[in-house]
C-alpha cells in the first residue's frame, strides 16, 4: 500500500570528520521518501524553490517516487548548513535559511487523498494536524517532531500527539515532552498523550518501540532493535528520517499492523539508517537494491539472535 | 566449573532518587560473586577489616560462595559513599576510605589454584597481572578496570590487557583506552592490545561483545544484547559487576567457550544487572532463584527476537 510523506526538501551544506559536501539534496521528506521507496510506493508533499532542478527531481522519480505533491514556489529552496565533530550524534547548525519553506502550507493533491499510510515529518505541529484531518482514509499515521516545537508550541504538539498512531523521536525529545528523566516512564507519559506506539531512536544503540496497553491488539511489552556498529559514519544527517522511511515503508508494504510486522519494521528502520550514514547526503539511499537491504536485515537479526 | 573473583569487598553509603542506604555490603567482588553464584561455584579473594561480621560473611556463604580467600586485616573495611541524581548512569562519589584495601595484596589459597575461570575485578592492574600469573591452570580470564587506572597507570594496564581473555568495560573507558571516539574503531584498538574479546557495557542500552579476528575460533562479527527498559532503577550501584558475574558465571557453568555460549552469557550479564538495580545494594541478588533468572532471560530474548 502507498505512503505519503509531508515534510521538508532542502539543500544541505554538511561537514563531518570524514569530509564535506555542499548544496546536496536533503530534507526530511527526501530521506524518508528514498528509504521508503525500497518497500512501497511513495508520494511526497513538500515545497521547493526555483533552484530545484529536473535533476533533483529525478533523484526521486527514478526511485519511482510520486512527486506531483512537490509545490514549486518563487524563491529559494530551504537551506541548512551543519557540522559534526567527534560526537556524531549531535549536529551543530551553522545556518538555517527557511526560504520558501517558511510559508509552507501543505497542499494534498486530490490523487493523494486515498493514501493508506501517512508520515508527518518534522514541521509545525499545526500543519501536521491539519494534514491528518484532510486525509480521511488513512489507516495509520506516523509523526516526528523536534525540541523547537516541544518548547515553543506545546499545546499544538499535544493536539498533534492525539492524531498520530506512531510517534518516532529520540531519547532527549521523549524526556522533554514527558518532563521525566527515566526513559521507560517518559515513554508511558508520551503514550498517555495519544500515540498507540512510540518509537524511540537511540542513535548508535538502536531503537525501542513502546506500546500503549491494548494498542493494535498486541499487548504492551516493548521491543528493541539493535543498530549496527559502524566503523566509519561518514555523515549522520538524515539517519533518523531514513529510519522512519524504512520503518513506515515496511509497515505500508505489509498492509496489516501486527506485533511481528512492527518488530521487523523496527529492524528495517535501523537498516535504512545504517545505509544512510555510509555516504554523504542521500547518496547511499539512491543506489541500493532490495537484496542488499535484506542482506543487511539478516546481519541486524544475527546481531542479537539467540538460537 | 568454578570461578575465582579477586576484588573489593566494601561497605557503601548510597543515595539515589528512590532513597538511601548506609553501611550496606558492597564492593565489586561481592556483587560479582553473588551474581555468579546462581550459575556455578564461586571463590573469592578479597580483604576486609574488623567490622566485617559473621553476618556479612553469611550473605556469601548462604549462596554457597567459598570465602576462604577473604583475608581479615586489622582496621576498617573499604568504605565508599556516593549518590546519583536523575542521571542514574553516573555515580557522584561523596567519599572513599580505602582502609585495609589500600594495602591489598591478593593471596590465593592453595585450594584455589585449580580454579578454571578467573575474574579480575577493578583493582590496580599490576595486582591483576600478578594474580593471573599465579593461576597457571586458568582456562579463561575476565577483567575490569576504570578511568583512574587508564589515566594513572597506562603501562601497567597495557600489561594487564595482554593477560586477560575478555575485558569488560563501558563505552567511555573503551574510548579512553583507545584514544578514539568511534566506538567500533576503539573496540578494535583495544582488542589489538591483547584481549580476545571485549564486552562493552552500554548501561541502559545493553552491551556489545567484539571479537579479535579468529578469537575462540568463532569469527569476528560482534554481538549485541539489549537491556530491559526498567521504570524504577532504585540503585545502579554494582550493576556492572553483577553483569560481569552473570556473564562469567554462565560461561564457567558451560565449561566450553563458543559463540553461542558467549552470546547467551551476554544476555545473562544483562539479566543479572537488571536484577541488581531493582533494590538497594546487593539485596535483590541475595534472594533470587534460577527460575526467576531464566524467566527474565526469556524476557530479554523476546525483547529483540524475530520469528
Amino acid at each position: 500500500m502507498s505512503i505519503l510523506v509531508v515534510g521538508s526538501v532542502a539543500f544541505d551544506n554538511i561537514a563531518t570528520p570524514s569530509g564535506r559536501a555542499e548544496n546536496v539534496l536533503g530534507g526530511a521528506a527526501t530521506y524518508f521518501a528514498l528509504a521508503a521507496s525500497y518497500f512501497t510506493s511513495v508520494r511526497v508533499v513538500a515545497v521547493v524553490g526555483d533552484d530545484f532542478t529536473a535533476g533533483h527531481e529525478y533523484v526521486m522519480t527514478k526511485r519511482g517516487i510520486d512527486t506531483r505533491g512537490i509545490e514549486r514556489a518563487t524563491g529559494k529552496t530551504f537551506r541548512w548548513g551543519g557540522h559534526y565533530t567527534d560526537n556524531l550524534n549531535e549536529a551543530k547548525t551553522d545556518f538555517t535559511e527557511l526560504n520558501v519553506f517558511e510559508q509552507f502550507q501543505p497542499k494534498i493533491p486530490k490523487e493523494y487523498l486515498d493514501t493508506e499510510f501517512l508520515f508527518l515529518a518534522n514541521i509545525h505541529p499545526t500543519l501536521q494536524t491539519s494534514v491528518r484531518q484532510e486525509m480521511n482514509g488513512v489507516r495509520m499515521t506516523g509523526g516526528d517532531t523536534m525540541n523547537y516545537w516541544i518548547n515553543k508550541t506545546p499545546r499544538e504538539l499535544a493536539e498533534m500527539l492525539r492524531i498520530v498512531n506512531v510517534l518516532l523521536i529520540n531519547d532527549t525529545e521523549t524526556k522533554m515532552i514527558a518532563h521525566e528523566s527515566n526513559l521507560p516512564r517518559a515513554a508511558q507519559k508520551v503514550l498517555a498523550m495519544g500515540p498507540q506506539a512510540l518509537v524511540i531512536k537511540h542513535g548508535e544503540y538502536g531503537a525501542t518501540i513502546f506500546f500503549r496497553q491494548g494498542a493494535f491488539g498486541i499487548g504492551h511489552h516493548p521491543f528493541r532493535a539493535p543498530s549496527l556498529p559502524i566503523e566509519e559514519v561518514r555523515d549522520p544527517t538524515g539517519a533518523g528520517d531514513s529510519f522512519a522511511g524504512g520503518f513506515m515503508g515496511y509497515i505500508a508494504s505489509q498492509g496489516e499492523v501486527n506485533r511481528e510486522v512492527l518488530k521487523r519494521a523496527l529492524f528495517y528502520g535501523g537498516v535504512m539508517g545504517s545505509f544512510a550514514v555510509e555516504r554523504f547526503g542521500t547518496e547511499r539511499l539512491q543506489s541500493l537494491d532490495r537484496d542488499e537491504i535484506d542482506a543487511r536485515f539478516q546481519v541486524f537479526r544475527e546481531l542479537t539472535h539467540l538460537e
